[in-house]
């Protein structure tokens, strides 16, 4: 065990009195390599090989010289294959922060301060894909376990956002490993978010809309990735909300009523926004919001295409052509005033009347 | 080290030789304690300290034991006292899943089949506050290092959620510790989802409208729990519009212009409906959705009073009564049909008359 051979993880600071074999030697003091960011956070990043013992000394000089210093606290990423380092860390008086199947973050906190570590990551993104094609049948699959297989429940194509994957990307994934059929993504329709999941974590369950670009299914490519998957087949939109899990289930009754809602009555869900620059940085991210909502020009930019896209959905079904938007102009003109049933015949036919030129002019 | 005594982790299954110093002896097999789920996963949870020699032998025989009853993985819980085990866990083939402070969690596939373990949380949830007051003023604060302060921005209060906290509970917590102010949940405007932040994972970065139940900001309270703070405000809402890096910034600029649309035009967000049962558990959760396209009675269940919550806000600045719903119908009827504006007076007036006529009747 060679204590003074400097390791490539570690830089001589200054020397001190030490016992090896028994023996009183003079030996450098070893601060390991690390980084400071402006929080006073130190990191190493160990990646050589190192005898645990070695290790041990030299984070323990480390830590205290850091101490002296007045960072705040260390960060200290372990790759696995260097997992002998790892009790000698705990031992030194660091906790694990998160693990990664190739490596273990771990950190302590020095300063006298409330601990004020960043989280890691605390929810998983399940997506659930509502597609509809143009006869107004929904994509459906059968589980062939769990709880849906026992209830008997034809359920939308649902799964997990990978690492780093958009909930937009992640629908169009897991519509395409289920069922094989090609899609693109329209809104997110609601979301909910719920805890205490798996190992204590949260989730949020996107309801996302697509519109679906290819119309085989191809259970094949399911089998491969998805092998808890049964069945996959299009459903008329009512059968699907007839099933009786789908009435006894508060939450799948919501979706159900929201994605018909969606269909028949205009409902306006969050549409995706492309966003190249967010704040700090340049990767490509996603902004969700009401784009209906925000035909208005308080923004100086039009998202009528968003506007369009969403309520033309899906095609030939929903399209709100002129003649619909009269009809349902005239419809809730109806319903909000309920005296104008009982106009005479006359006037509620001039009034349609003008609804119907101004329309017929505006469709020119 | 006596490779005879059972383990509280372990339990006989079978004898084999083995050699233990130099000596050939029968032993028992030790298979570890485990439990079985439907997905055919191992679950092992270890609790007692054990010599890691052992350990390594229990584990090497009970995961060829499981491999033969044909179980896909294994789960290997080590809490962080036990770390002397982790070296020999990894050395039998396990890597790493996750890890939180106490405890390091490991996994090992059996299966031939394309590992399926299921990912951890890869998502953190991040909320920033819209607050305004009566005045139409936004409650904002400043940072005292960082991008922002470099940048002069008075923002939002930010922050992220808690391992297991909803968004509209993250909202309101961040709110009062930034500022004291106290708040009630009104909508989601709007959410980004940003990838390869911290560590590599996702963001979600929702845009969370609050209604403030009080008024005088305290930062005492703040400078306890978030250091990174110097001061707060209520600011006028066009001021902060007016600041250089919101209208810089494409996203702040979207941000302001979807809080301004929600307080002068009507934009709709997505309301909360706490849900006490979601689909298969019990614990409180949440759904978000449009709750004003879903007035009607699609769903056999009024939402008016989530509707009116949200239309109403702020108290005595955004309330649609029955004359501003004639206005804006009165305005989108002009704005949808130009050839309205060059109808004879009137004709206009008409019109006019009857949507007056007919709002006063159903104002009564």
């Amino acid at each position: 065990m060679g204590s003074l051979s400097v390791s490539a993880n570690s830089s001589m600071a200054a020397e001190r009195v030490v016992v090896i074999s028994g023996k009183e030697v003079q030996r450098p003091v070893e601060i390991l390599s690390a980084t400071n960011d402006e929080f006073d956070f130190v990191t190493v990043e160990m990646k050589e090989k190192m005898d645990p013992k070695i290790f041990a000394s030299s984070l323990r000089d480390s830590v205290s010289h850091w101490r002296q210093q007045g960072m705040k606290a260390v960060w200290l990423k372990l790759p696995i294959d260097l997992v002998n380092l790892v009790p000698a860390a705990v031992d030194e008086g660091f906790s694990y922060h998160h693990a990664e199947p190739d490596y273990l973050m771990l950190a302590c906190w020095l300063s006298k301060t409330k601990q004020v570590l960043p989280s890691y990551a605390t929810n998983r993104v399940h997506i659930g894909a509502f597609v509809m094609n143009d006869k107004r049948e929904v994509l459906v699959v059968k589980e062939s376990r769990g709880m849906f297989k026992r209830m008997d429940l034809w359920k939308f194509p649902t799964g997990f956002a990978e690492d780093g994957e958009d909930i937009s990307e992640a629908a169009k994934r897991e519509v395409k490993e289920e069922t094989g059929i090609d899609s693109e993504f329209v809104e997110i329709l609601a979301f909910g978010h719920r805890h205490k999941q798996f190992h204590g974590k949260s989730n949020l369950f996107f309801v996302c809309m697509l519109r679906p670009l290819s119309f085989d299914i191809q259970m094949e490519e399911s089998a491969l990735k998805e092998p808890e998957l049964e069945e996959a087949m299009w459903m008329p939109l009512e059968e699907f909300g007839a099933q009786p899990l789908v009435k006894e289930l508060e939450v799948l009754n919501y979706m159900y009523a929201i994605c018909k809602a969606k269909v028949d009555e205009g409902y306006s869900g969050f549409s995706r926004l492309p966003v190249s620059r967010f704040l700090d940085d340049v990767r490509e991210s996603s902004f969700y919001f009401n784009a209906k909502d925000m035909k208005s020009k308080s923004l100086g930019k039009d998202f009528a295409e968003y506007f369009a896209f969403a309520k033309d959905f899906p095609k030939g079904v929903v399209k709100f052509g002129a003649k619909d938007f009269a009809k349902s102009l005239a419809k809730s003109f109806l319903k909000s005033f309920p005296v104008a049933s009982t106009f005479p015949c006359s006037v509620s036919l001039s009034i349609l009347a003008i609804f119907l030129y101004c329309n017929w002019y505006q469709s020119l």
